[in-house]
């Protein structure tokens, strides 16, 4: 069994320029993360792009798409910005079938040292392995099939609809 | 939803005594793992004993089965050292019924910052939700059922027997 | 003998703010630092200000000088943004008199885990002791008096005039 | 300015072996947390020994003299154990002259993430350049003359004696 984990950005990836004090997105930390955690699951990493979800349009989601119906795995982890991950799962849900796929994300940067970020990617990689078809997002220690769920903008915490 | 975790001791709560150097067990750091992952599922946490798992006897295992027994919610998850980890995740399959038992650790105690222990919460929590009833052990990013696994004590990593 | 520390922001104390990914100033972090450093030296921690250098001027300037001069304690730290602590020292120069004070920074935040700023402070609680009357800049291991040291801003180390 | 870095273990520079759970010497931090410190101080480290100070003779303090006599660079930091730091100092303090050498250590290996050697490391660094030619000890924040100075035991504190 081997899983497809597609890097868009987000939280989960940025760090802090010292010189300027803007956070930035330079590599991804997916594979450092899976090290840290003692991950053995065989997967492919994909970085697909680099941005902000406030910043994704229908172009960039198509994108996402096409990676997840092109991937020869039919497990999918995909990192994401909190603020827009639940309608590219929605978006996801309509044009992609036949396949589990499980987007994450982090409320802070990995690279801040308390980042939830190690803790989603453990539950990603477990709920990509244990639950059926479809497209979900894991945040918060909990599950939503797409289309159930939002974020909650004053607390930061995903919600079902 | 409501998930029990309980706690057995391992190297996911050791500390450092400053004063002579030793590893001990104070208090479980489970309910500040849960807070830095943003975790809002409902958990009733449980302190039951604090423990090297090579000091594990059956008679331990006996508690920790009565304790799942005893349990009102039917998802739990168990921290345990991980040497004989999988001996009382085979203990508890055979005297425990009609729930989702997931059994998790870490190589490293969770103070020492660079921790599995964050990762492999973040997965029992989302493997004890998603996966039908039975004993399962998660480590690795991965899941076996009780019986099916063993810790390869060169690598310190779990795999298929 | 004990030393004032005099608070007056930058990005030594700066937090990420994760619901809208900006950073901001709560509270100083300088007694947690002390603590994990085990620093026993007797100190009076005076939180003055809490903002950028970029958007200090000369009354925010004059405010730290009264602090200085109003000061029991002949021994100063001062944690102060690196963009324009070097002005400060100068100004500091001009008007506060038979003190030691010592102005020290970071580049990355205390709370981002791989901060310069714990090595910079055990640093300027070491010159501020060590060092004869007159105002320093401690950044990057080393001191300046006040009036020979620069920032580089393509770099962010200090160096000589 | 050249500053001489001697290495001799200690808890600074331990490390938990997942394996065995056996806390144990690999290569020095040294680098790493100047690096971390954004120190720029011209450095010359030197990795003497790797060893406990409660396992240290006096042919091993012997050793670290011979290094201090030996040193190009007048001034000297050596990173030691806790426990018999003191004694270290003493013994230097009779047969070194005409250099500034700091002893140094940690309460908790670097490694274990809330270590006080990154602050006793930037104390270290900047008592070694503003102190006159003598032997010291530098931890929690202040710095004692050889010979003036116990570590106690109970709480883990260096204090005059």
């Amino acid at each position: 069994m081997s899983i497809r984990i597609i890097i868009t950005g987000g939280t989960f990836d940025k760090e802090y320029n010292e010189l300027n004090g803007q956070l930035f997105f330079k590599d991804t930390h997916l594979p450092e993360m899976l090290k840290l955690g003692r991950c053995v699951v065989d997967v492919q990493v994909q970085s697909l792009m680099m941005i902000d979800s406030l910043e994704m349009t229908d172009e960039h989601r198509q994108a996402i798409a096409d990676a997840c119906i092109a991937s020869a795995e039919d497990k999918i982890i995909i990192t994401h910005g909190t603020d827009t991950m639940t309608n590219t799962a929605s978006f996801l849900q309509e044009v992609v079938q036949g396949k589990t796929i499980v987007l994450t994300g982090a409320m802070i940067p990995y690279k801040f040292g308390s980042s939830d970020g190690l803790f989603n990617l453990g539950g990603a990689m477990a709920f990509v392995q244990a639950l059926a078809n479809g497209v979900y997002v894991a945040m918060n220690g909990r599950y939503f099939k797409a289309g159930t769920v939002r974020k909650n903008k004053a607390t930061g915490l995903f919600e079902a609809l």
